[in-house]
């Protein structure tokens, strides 16, 4: 089962069944295929047209001259089962039916159809993904399910339930230097399900990180070996919707799904230090933490360091909301930082104000962080700044990634509008590359990292 | 008193005392004002340089031939009691007093300090903004603290005791094509302070919207007069900080201000309806709805339309959560939207799921919103959607803005990574412009619109 569904994210051949001819919807799986430049053979299977954006078509996958791993399905419902038992004939090893119409529209003959797949799929030795699913990206093996995602490879992995949700967060985060090791989505789940994916992404050693958007399961308490094998090896966030009555409606109707009790999930995330989030801003806060920040910290004693005095003063609420500390600099630090700052419009406690100035005389961040990097008390430091010019914000930049060079301890910064605006890409990839998580506002940076660190000492408990 | 905080706001005439030569950070006065292009006399003061910048300057304020409404003090520390006392000579209305060095720094000297400026003044018949303050940002007057703020006046107020807060703000809502009537940073607020510039802006025809950053106020029950008068008038929405013990510290340092205690505050907010948040990001939510959503609203029946499915179930959450509620759709819309909606991969209830295939086929999003717009049940619409490509998302925005003109039911759009980039601004001003908030996902956007509502229905109660 296992060797299934590597086979699932590395298929050597594809065929797409039921291509459209013009520019619909499931036109995205091939267009997403040729973009990442997918290296084995495409076979399009259409009943009618001969060629397709000047594909030659086969009318079925049986006149296929050679072996298929992977069917991708988006032929219309009446067809599946047909395409399904050609699926086994050819002795394929995975299936991704996009195909929707079975369990989400409420019946009972949907869940009766998906139980014939699965069916299907064991009798034939194959495992099928969806329906009512996007499926696989792994940028790895050149294979995507739309055009336009990223074909870096990176270290994150992603379940989603929902496949717009996969593209969307997969996009959002390649846009903050996150990359996927592989992203998945499963729809109903009639065959393989969060429960398996979830085993297979934690022993798979390319995913260091694990996310996932889930509306339900049809057991919750059946996922519970594979949460402890997966969420005790590596971090998992997860996004669980439909916890309450509206959404839990607005699930049946979308995949099907059933949500589940509220206080059981909130029980199993507990149980397994699975950090559950509420939207797919704190989702991306925390995969931020987990993917840039590598070393297991476990003791949060924060100094904030600012240019700007009034959001240091809510960062320190931020700190102690968070449960984490604000770090007592030594007597040494606080001498060094009052005879580098002005005496005045400053501040040499933590928060350390460098005052505006500082964004016209760049030394002042430099030598202050430098300083409070020294000092033993401090385990982690949150950067509020910038340069008063591009250049000059450029030089800040400079300056953080090289302090970031000479220690284990973390640095998180922060882009403020007016100082570093969180869409100058070229001066925030930099930081984000050298391990400087960059975050809009403290309070959101100080709840990731708070969360983060809970997550290590559990561990730390635990091993 | 209402007079010379009226020539606070739109002085006829300015002198900057203490410019400083090359590129540093008192500079900035005289680049947002320049840039601005304000148009009465600007003075500049220095004690030994005949010019500056290509401007003469004088020796001292007497010097200068006519009269002069406004003063900004960047002088040192020790030269600023000379100072007021020329701006009393002198006859001056206002005085803007950046230079800092007074309570903030915690010994009785600095407050004492205080207490001799605001005599000063009150025998000279000024105010004083500050000390240890950015002073004013007025479009409309053509002044600015700080180049780069925006030309364009607006509606939204902004009373901030930090100086770098109130610029980061107003970039950052310009973004969101959100203008100001006046935004002001008060500092340490040795003589006007909170309680003056709320009742000053409460009475402010130009203000319709009101937000605050504070740290602390002598004493929080001073402001019931001016909250009672002004929360009572428009929205107020209040970022308080300093409510740990590690932010109450930080403010003493920053401003020299006293927080005061937590409970107190919160009895505040609630009697008042002050809409508190907390953060900068949520303060900008709040502003979002209520400066782009002009009805007083107070039924929050909404429907979610989306092209993405997962998203809306979370959307469907966060309607609940908020304490709105998933409209009940009439039989007669929901035989519309079946006859218009593909048979799979959508899903008629609410939230109405127009499939994926709407992104290719803009009539689905388009004919759906119509259909929804029309049923009485229906309050609000949350908008979750794009077009495939640049140009079908171009005229996916453009069927809002047609639908919104036929309606007094707001649209609220939310901009998805993967539909519409929160970046794209030539999508998403016009959207703004036309009415339509933009939010980066459901949940903020509902959180915001759910209290926006309640504030609506305080005030129906109240009135």
């Amino acid at each position: 089962m296992q060797d299934t569904l590597d086979q699932m994210f590395s298929p050597k051949s594809i065929a797409l069944v039921g291509i459209p001819r013009g520019f619909k919807s499931g036109k995205v799986f091939l267009m997403g295929l040729l973009e990442q430049g997918f290296t084995g053979p495409i076979y399009l299977i259409h009943p009618s047209s001969p060629e397709i954006d000047g594909f030659p078509t086969y009318r079925n996958l049986l006149q296929i001259p050679d072996p298929v791993d992977m069917v991708i399905i988006l032929s219309p419902r009446e067809t599946v089962f047909d395409v399904l038992r050609e699926c086994a004939q050819k002795q394929v090893k995975a299936v991704i039916l996009y195909t929707s119409g079975f369990a989400e529209l409420g019946g009972k003959e949907g869940r009766a159809a998906e139980n014939g797949m699965r069916q299907i799929a064991l009798d034939g030795g194959f495992r099928i993904l969806g329906p009512n699913c996007m499926g696989v990206y792994s940028p790895a093996s050149h294979v995507a399910p739309f055009p336009g995602m990223p074909k870096t490879p990176g270290s994150l992995g992603f379940i989603s339930q929902s496949g717009s949700l996969m593209n969307l967060f997969v996009t959002a985060c390649s846009r903050k230097d996150i990359f996927f090791s592989h992203a998945v989505s499963y729809g109903n789940g009639a065959d393989v399900g969060l429960t398996d994916l979830l085993a297979w992404m934690g022993k798979d050693e390319q995913t260091r990180v694990l996310c996932s958007y889930c509306e339900g399961v049809e057991e919750p308490r059946n996922l519970i070996p594979a949460l402890r094998e997966t969420a005790g090896r590596k971090p998992f966030i997860m996004w669980k919707v439909g916890l309450t009555g509206a959404g839990s409606r607005a699930a049946a109707s979308h995949t099907g799904a059933m949500t589940g009790e509220g206080p059981l999930w909130k029980s199993l995330f507990r149980q397994f230090h699975v950090l559950d989030v509420y939207d797919i801003e704190e989702m991306s806060d925390l995969a931020t933490a987990f993917y840039h920040l590598r070393p297991p910290v476990t003791t949060g004693r924060v100094v904030i360091v600012s240019g700007p005095g009034g959001p240091a003063v809510s960062a320190a609420d931020a700190v102690e909301r968070n449960g984490l500390t604000m770090a007592a600099l030594g007597r040494g630090s606080l001498d060094r930082l009052k005879a580098l700052l002005p005496p005045t419009g400053t501040s040499w406690a933590n928060p350390v104000d460098v005052g505006l100035g500082a964004s016209f005389d760049l030394r002042l961040y430099e030598e202050a962080l430098n300083i409070i990097l020294d000092d033993p008390g401090v385990d982690t430091v949150l950067m509020l700044g910038g340069g008063a010019t591009a250049e000059m914000s450029t030089a800040y930049v400079h300056g953080l990634i090289a302090a970031r060079e000479n220690t284990n301890k973390p640095i998180i910064a922060i882009a403020y509008p007016g100082f570093i605006q969180i869409d100058q890409e070229d001066l925030l990839s930099p930081l984000r590359k050298n391990g400087i998580p960059v975050y809009t506002t403290p309070e959101r940076a100080l709840r990731a990292y708070a969360r983060m660190l809970d997550y290590y000492r559990f561990q730390g408990r635990q091993g």
